[in-house]
């Protein structure tokens, strides 16, 4: 029975393989005009791929799970989550779901341009409608908003993240003042201002993706608007970066963080390939594997010993700047209003303040024309910062407009792992100065990556790192790094 | 009825969307190791096709024709031909052909590095038996071959193309005999040696498609080791080139070839998008339409007048070189042994051969033994040149290997209808020197382009040409360049 689901998946497994092209190539190479027949498309595709899951149904029901192996297991229960989405969200919810969204980014998109939440809200307020609709369908036994960060963190429920955020934001609001106090990273960098030469930086970003050592057959590096990864395969995963001219940070780590997804991918265990277990577990542990890299090895003092000399080599104006500098550098903290700008340890409060919202909107307890104030008043009392608009408060993500309800605490999530990941690994400091990488990519592959999704997310971690989402391993990276300094 | 089709083949369409993008990018940016896996997305998402396709029958047995309009005609007759393939040739014949078509591939290469015929043998006999019995349960009236070229050139048969070669090729012939005693065009330019830098042709191209005047915000141009055209939708189409560094003649027609194919899918009636009608009608024809602009036009002496100037300002060692001088290096006249290196004259006589070994081995009146002997003489008889060995002669397409049987003959079928159109557009001559490209194009949509697969394509060109497939027109229009030039 098994085989046959399998190779009946193989069709689905191929569309969703094209589906993933159509959107790589929307982003880097699609000629403008196309945009709405390259929707059209992807939106055909989805509901064969829709049809061709529910018709495995019976087949799965039939399954006898005392008969299977973990990989058996793995399958079942990931091609089951499908099923029961499409049986339990008609068709007619996700296809206005997905109308809206594309209307939607567009409005957002202009909203933000002139700061006008008004011009948004209707939009924001169906679409939260909606998602309630696909929560009250999909079923929950605590909170609405469970069924949906389900669909990206499996398992994942409103009482463990409520634990969660509880330890992680007074930890961190402690360890924030003290970071400030100390003085010992600043809050601005001049590097900040320093424009740099395209051609310079794309030298140094392949310098990166050769010190992480990324398969070259199996992988590519395009440019777009915004970063992201794409997984086509096992053997075709790409990643975008983007040039913006200044602060050459920014596409530096938007390589390294991608990257981190690219190797998730591509360490997952090539056996897996075609069946529905060959992908990462979760938006979270995706997120992990990404912030890993980024943060934990990227941003830290000893990868910077390692990357100075090739920086230095590239970029003419370090001359300027010591090593010290650049560390400093890669490592301002200051509480700011924009997620994506922020620093490692005022990120999450970012997260926290989303969740809330999310949780309110989805639970019933927050109306949509609350939000703004809700927005203000949180960032003034966690960061002490207040927006001056809508554009640099409540505007500022394309999430919601696109009915992304459940992804934000994904991010926290990620960063959680991350710092329980470095928490296990033995001799973290030795292995990224001497820059002994495989080994660093061998604890990850061991760890997390081979499995893809052969494993519920919790179950993963709990097996290989012994705890999942532990809140304070992230807290205790952070002391470590920012406070003891050693 | 009709209604109810056209929704579920936008299935279909989607499909056949995201399998020509997965086709270009294959060609293009695909990182290597995924090739396999590649085969096995386009090979599953060819079977939903399949399946997508027969599940319409019975819809479209029930269709009444004589309650359609032409629009509708032109659906129910594509989809027919599809279901009509797919009912008589079973999945396991294709699939044999796609796997030994991918094998063979390497096989052929193989085979053509080192001129071994034979160890090519083993594997074209079991491609030219699966053909046969491709024809055979395709069935036919005349000739079996005609079941295959069909599946290019819908109607086309043993017959006419026998009509057609008939007046072709002594026709041709003597017309070269006379070209080659006048000693105008020359059968070696010095030219064909120049080498130039890439970043100049790279230029060249783009100023070529500037005045070819394509819509730059549907299509796009890239690098692949062998320039095609590929329609992703009526609002994406893409063509690409290849920089040999020598002899620059090569880059620069293959982009106004493939701009010729593009230009065909970008000119029919957006109307047709998303159905079975909405692409080019059939091989020949597309072939006409990249014919027309690579060779009707673009080796006019009126083009040459309009591009010299721009050839000259780009490439510096044109300086050497008059504008008489371009035209004839454009159209050098040489009996050689290789088909795509050959020009307007003596290129149908490799078609010609062609044509008689497909027709003699899917007839059964050739061994597949007997091929290099049959080649060698035709060659000897009609251009007077010998290949030294297989890889010059009979090992020198890929088309075999991919079981591409009936396709060749559609390159003369091309030219004979690029002919025709050139002897319907008045004022040519006029148009083309004060490049009055609009009105060229114009008169392509008109006469060919904007139906799309409307009508059979023998109907479509003697409704809007007033006659189809005239080997006369080939001839005339030849003469007119090659003898009379005026």
């Amino acid at each position: 029975m098994l085989d046959k689901i399998l190779e009946e998946y193989r069709r689905i497994w191929a569309l969703n393989y094209a589906s993933s092209l159509l959107g790589w190539d929307l982003e880097t190479y699609m000629p403008e005009d196309d945009s709405q027949l390259r929707g059209e498309a992807i939106a055909n595709i989805s509901t064969v791929v829709r049809e061709l899951t529910l018709s495995l149904a019976d087949k799965l029901d039939k399954v006898r799970d005392e008969d299977l192996d973990d990989f058996g297991r793995g399958i079942v229960r990931v091609l089951r989550r499908s099923v029961r989405f499409y049986r339990a969200v008609p068709r007619e919810i996700t296809e206005e779901l997905d109308r809206l969204a594309s209307q939607s980014a567009v409005v957002w998109r202009e909203a933000r341009r002139r700061s006008d939440f008004k011009s948004f809200e209707p939009y924001l307020r169906r679409i939260v409608e909606l998602e309630k609709e696909v929560a009250d369908r999909l079923g929950y036994e605590g909170h609405p908003y469970d069924a949906l960060v389900d669909l990206y963190e499996e398992g994942m429920t409103v009482s463990e993240l409520d634990s969660l955020f509880n330890v992680l934001v007074p930890g961190l609001k402690k360890l924030l003042d003290r970071v400030i106090e100390d003085e010992y990273f600043p809050p601005t960098h001049p590097l900040e201002e320093q424009e740099y030469e395209r051609s310079y930086m794309e030298k140094v970003n392949g310098e990166l993706l050769k010190l992480l050592d990324i398969p070259q057959g199996s992988f590519r590096m395009d440019v777009s608007a915004h970063p992201f990864t794409v997984r086509i395969s096992s053997k075709d995963v790409r990643i975008t970066t983007r040039y913006e001219g200044r602060d050459f940070r920014a596409t530096m780590f938007s390589v390294i963080h991608e990257s981190g997804h690219a190797l998730y991918e591509l360490m997952i265990d090539p056996v897996y390939e075609m069946t529905p277990v060959g992908s990462g577990v979760s938006t979270g542990v995706h997120e992990s594997q990404s912030r890993f890299w980024e943060n934990v090895v990227g941003r830290s003092r000893e990868f910077v010993r390692v990357v100075y000399p090739i920086l230095k080599e590239r970029l003419p104006f370090l001359r300027d700047y010591s090593e010290e500098s650049v560390y400093k550098y890669f490592n301002v903290v200051r509480p700011s209003l924009i997620r994506v700008d922020s620093d490692e340890l005022t990120y999450n409060f970012h997260i926290a303040l989303r969740y809330e919202v999310e949780k309110g909107l989805i639970g019933g307890k927050l109306e949509v024309s609350e939000l703004p104030t809700v927005w203000e008043d949180f960032m003034d009392k966690y960061l002490g910062v207040r927006p001056k608009n809508h554009a640099e408060g409540v505007l500022q993500d394309i999430h919601w407009s696109q009915g992304s309800f459940g992804y934000f605490p994904t991010y926290t999530l990620g960063n959680v792992i991350s710092a329980t990941l470095w928490s296990k690994l033995d001799g973290f400091s030795q292995k990224v100065e001497e820059w002994r990488v495989e080994e660093i990519k061998n604890f990850l592959r061991e760890r997390v990556c081979k499995y893809g999704a052969l494993y519920p997310p919790k179950l993963l971690l709990n097996k290989t790192l012994g705890e999942a989402y532990n809140p304070e391993r992230l807290i205790q990276y952070l002391s470590h790094k920012f406070i003891d300094r050693d």
